[in-house]
């Protein structure tokens, strides 16, 4: 890629860019991913790029849930790791939850790049190198992942998701936690618990943030997102 | 890539974004035009898909502006060429049109596969190739331009522009017309038509139409487009 100048308006934005694609060239983020991130800049910049009401207690009974499992497992893909590296390392800490490696797009030089780039950020046991399960009902490579990870875990977390697979889980009976950018998305609407919001934001809240007993209605929380959505449309369309 | 399962619910769609990555991999689009891909695919789920009311004012007028100019031009990147490479040399003729390339990452290398995926593609005379001039108010390799196209023309369509590029072109006094899926983008707002539709319906679209020759309201017109999306967020939220 050509230097962005920073004469450019958008300058910051095209930088935040430049990182994923440059996790592309380091063979850690597909480059499908780089499309599937533009959708959620446009979902976040609807969100007015700032965490909602309705993600802050999505995100709080995220961790309630987490806190109570008795094998919560973190999902991590190229995209998770291009974001939050530290971050996302520091949540499982704080859960005590374990880290499993699970790509759409799996390549035996992809797996080692991002278990390099964890270990790198202080990550210790790593689930999902050496796969002796699969998930039932998908094809084999995207099915595979590990015995005492992601095959037993009771809760999971899997952020910026495909929705074949959050299905899959859902069909385990596992409680399936999501951060997606888009409510429409299936992994969206298959999630027990959907945190719309931006990972760079979601992480370091969920690190932070005190966890929600009370009950939680995921559907009535996702539709209250997109009413959101639709009136910030509006209140963006009268500065045309 | 892996192969995509034809299981996959989302096969056609993931099937589109595959022929981009692979227009990557040929060296005509770049990774930042994927991202920019993801933001339109959301915008264009926002339009169901489907070319508006809105959008078929917006093709009909560009054509009679097109039609009534003396030097009309059609821009063209990475993004144009892998998603219609057919239909924009197609439109070219139809509307007597000059083709420049013009890149936002330009490399010598870029350019010529371009030139070359055009001439595949049945393009004669091609702008751009050895500029003589630039925009100004850019930096020097986004601003450079041939005398006897983008720089000397007076109606120009740009489609999946960047915003900069569009506010230097509008500054030199021309009639500028973009085909964007994002109407809140900078390009979507500074140009005089804004085409809200994904470019391989508008283009046909534009092939086909009847020109426009009544007044025609940018403003409102995506200011109406705005509403539309507005609704159907409203819409598709009581689907969940």
């Amino acid at each position: 890629m050509t230097d962005i100048p920073e004469s450019h308006p958008r300058y910051e934005s095209l930088k935040m860019r430049e990182s994923l694609v440059k996790s592309v060239e380091e063979g850690i983020t597909s480059q499908a991913g780089l499309i599937a991130h533009g959708r959620g800049e446009m979902f976040d910049y609807l969100l007015g790029e700032e965490t909602t009401e309705m993600a802050k207690k999505a995100e709080r009974k995220a961790v309630a849930e987490l806190d109570k499992a008795e094998n919560p497992v973190i999902s991590i893909n190229g995209n998770v790791v291009a974001l939050v590296p530290r971050g996302i390392i520091e949540l499982s800490r704080t859960l005590d939850a374990k880290l499993e490696v699970n790509l759409f797009h799996r390549t035996d030089e992809r797996m080692k790049k991002i278990e390099q780039k964890l270990r790198e950020n202080g990550a210790e046991k790593i689930y999902g190198l050496d796969p002796e399960e699969e998930i039932p009902g998908l094809d084999h490579k995207r099915a595979l992942c590990s015995h005492d990870g992601i095959y037993t875990s009771d809760v999971i977390l899997v952020p910026l998701e495909d929705g074949d697979r959050a299905q899959a889980l859902k069909k385990m009976g596992k409680k399936v936690i999501t951060i997606d950018l888009n409510p429409l998305s299936r992994t969206s609407k298959t999630s027990d618990i959907t945190i719309v919001d931006n990972i760079t934001r979601a992480v370091p809240n969920m690190i932070r943030c005190e966890p929600l007993q009370e009950d939680f209605d995921n559907g009535y929380n996702l539709r209250r997102t997109l009413h959101y959505m639709s009136e910030r449309l509006k209140i963006l369309s009268e500065e045309i």
